[in-house]
């Protein structure tokens, strides 16, 4: 009987989390106003974000205490989520590599994302806030905003992309099934979406007018704060709470990777599970090789350019250093929402400008192809992101084949794609 | 902290299933054969089955030994499913009541069903069969027998009654992605689903026409046997797996029940939880309450009779004494399809009859509104089945508070609903 899942016992699970920020190489370069006329970014993030983001935001301590409450659904959640040895997988490569998996879809709302859903609405509840407003593309962010803020009696107001919120008519029914309210992007509670919807009344969206609609909706509405599922310094530290059980796992199972690989979009489920790798390997250079997996439709790691530029397509947000695309980059609509962004997290930047971090792209056919071939073997579906991850896994498993290395791999399993299943039916139907 | 999840170890898991038929109160009275001149309904089943099914059917035995093979398959899939103390449903319901549920969802084809698939595959690759072949209605047992079927590296043919797999495009789907053959019913590929086209080439199908084209089918390919999905004892046999995991759960959280709690369409799910607590009931007769929990829209144990029937509305099986709603029934169509049988297990016909088993049945919108408390509370969304079995395990709760009983409730958490959303959105229109 072969030991293929690794959990932890409540007591064992991590009590802080680990601020990557404090392990890198360098200071992380600061935010940026640009040089423009319409008035001070800086000052706009200060007021519709909650204190407790802005402080996790600065911070330097390197270990930042998990509030008790927070644990607590954490555990609710199913914390920890299961390691799993891919032993099927190994087979089916006919591969020396060990492959490791840690399943973060196994959380209820399907996706990572409920890791920092949960302590920013913590954090909103006690100051008093009345709810928390974001925006989200293809909806595992909005789900998960929606299932914490109800966890702690708080409003969630989620503008949705428009045409991706009526292509996932159960995710929406989903996420309002948690208490949600969900709006369409453009929308006509906000100035900023009205003027959209005067010009163009049947706007489809974009991830810019969903930005736009929340920071509007937060700044005419001051009960509320806004809330963001990606990028930032305190998304990335709640994150670690993925990497600091899979290292806890690794030890039970008596294992330590010498490949760790994650998908990358903003860079939070990537930070979440190299957090303890990366520590390991700026602490003591290694040969570790972190990976991140992209979409060809937005190769910032890989193709990109490493400069300041606005995380929004508009321009209302401050400029950060990292690598982008240009944030009028409009990549091919064809291709899955989470890695469609065109800059990402400052400190991933980082990671790769020094780097520690290695990054490779796909083509959307041979990530479905990867997908196809793990919910042959295990049943599950992974979301079109996860899929990028799972098809540099088993690029790297092969290599380790020809080369005959008894490598050992890690990868995150971000999230589930039972309700992204348009993106395989359409991609199979091309190959036919 | 609070533990509210319980795993088992690899090592403790169960190794061997119970027989619920050897603990039965009385002998389980025969299959008959019915009084007509349509031939003898034994020998097509023998004809059609496989021979370890046949035996595990017929044998007396109290533990049969779970081949290794398949407790490695079961360990892959994720078993054991977690035991979840229900803490903040017991908080919201203000109880004295303690709940424990079963998280059978937590499988990757989100149901119970793969319990008996994995077996089901195993002994038929190990006769040399070249495919199992069965009917589905929601189509959960299509998609849990196809996922068996590949791992065994044989064919899955699975009758979907039409219009079900019509309105569950993503289910089928899924289920062609795990490398099932699936086709609408009535079925141009049987003799028995060419009559019924031909009558009428617009049929939406039903369960009926489904093992018509199924039983058809295996008769007329005899390198493929028929699998079932639900009712016969040697399913039952391999869902105790359910109860028996569960019951170590308990010892390890210090608890055992008083009630035990599950919705009932054949009884498989039922069965299998309810197994070791059946056998502690009938050796030492106790006040342990079984609960089974039907729809109003097929109400058997609560309002059928207890006479010998047939288990498809065409007569093409042998009789078998259980309670019935009369094989020619046909349920209001708004109602969720793994509760509609007309009859059910003869092993939980017995139960019932001799007063082991309570039952109670609720209406579709009642249902539905405890599904949507579940939702909000845990994130995940219950199978319209299993909302029957959260609905009576909150009015068990309630009660105990108004009684002011310190009581230990346990159900089983048959399947997810993410698939499913349609009745509930259904549900929630017709009650604007």
């Amino acid at each position: 009987m072969q030991k293929n899942m690794f959990f932890l016992k409540e007591q064992d699970l991590p009590t802080q989390w680990l601020n990557i920020k404090s392990v890198l190489p360098d200071k992380l370069p600061p935010l940026k106003e640009p040089n423009d006329d319409r008035g001070s970014r800086l000052d706009v993030i200060k007021k519709i974000r909650t204190k407790a983001m802005l402080d996790q935001d600065g911070t330097e301590e390197k270990w930042v205490d998990i509030p008790g409450e927070v644990l607590d659904k954490y555990i609710q959640v199913g914390r920890s989520t299961p390691l799993m040895r891919a032993i099927e997988l190994e087979q089916y490569l006919d591969t020396p590599a060990k492959i490791y998996i840690k399943r973060e879809d196994f959380l209820p709302t399907h996706s990572f994302k409920l890791n920092t859903a949960i302590p920013q609405a913590y954090y909103a509840k006690n100051e008093n806030v009345k709810g928390l407003i974001s925006e989200t593309g293809a909806g595992q962010w909005g789900l998960g905003l929606s299932y914490a803020c109800n966890m702690f009696n708080i409003e969630a107001i989620v503008f949705w992309v428009r045409i991706s919120m009526e292509q996932k008519p159960f995710r929406k029914y989903w996420s309002e099934m948690l208490g949600g309210k969900i709006y369409p992007s453009p929308s006509k509670l906000t100035s900023s979406g009205r003027i959209l919807l005067e010009k163009d009344p049947n706007s489809y969206g974009s991830l810019g007018t969903a930005i736009g609609d929340a920071i509007s909706y937060t700044l005419e509405n001051e009960e509320y704060k806004y809330a963001s599922g990606s990028n930032l310094n305190h998304v990335l530290l709640h994150q670690s709470i993925i990497g600091l059980e899979t290292y806890r796992q690794l030890e039970i199972a008596g294992d330590m990777p010498d490949t760790v690989i994650a998908c990358c979009g903003g860079g939070s489920n990537l930070g979440g599970i190299m957090a303890p790798f990366i520590q390991a390997k700026v602490e003591n250079p290694s040969n570790i090789k972190l990976l991140a997996v992209e979409s060809n439709a937005s190769p910032r790691l890989s193709k990109g350019e490493y400069k300041y530029d606005f995380s929004d397509p508009l321009g209302i947000t401050p400029l950060t250093l990292s690598y982008t695309m240009g944030h009028d980059f409009m990549p091919p609509s064809s291709h899955v929402g989470g890695l469609r962004q065109h800059n990402g997290s400052p400190m991933v930047g980082m990671l790769r400008n020094k780097g520690i971090l290695d990054a490779v792209s796909y083509d959307q056919e041979e990530i479905f192809e990867a997908g196809r071939l793990f919910t042959k073997l295990y049943g599950s579906i992974p979301a079109p992101e996860t899929c990028h991850a799972i098809k540099a896994t088993i690029d790297e498993a092969l290599s380790a084949k020809v080369n005959n290395e008894k490598k050992t791999i890690l990868m995150c399993f971000s999230g589930n794609g039972l309700l992204d299943l348009n993106g395989y039916i359409e991609s199979s139907d091309k190959k036919r």
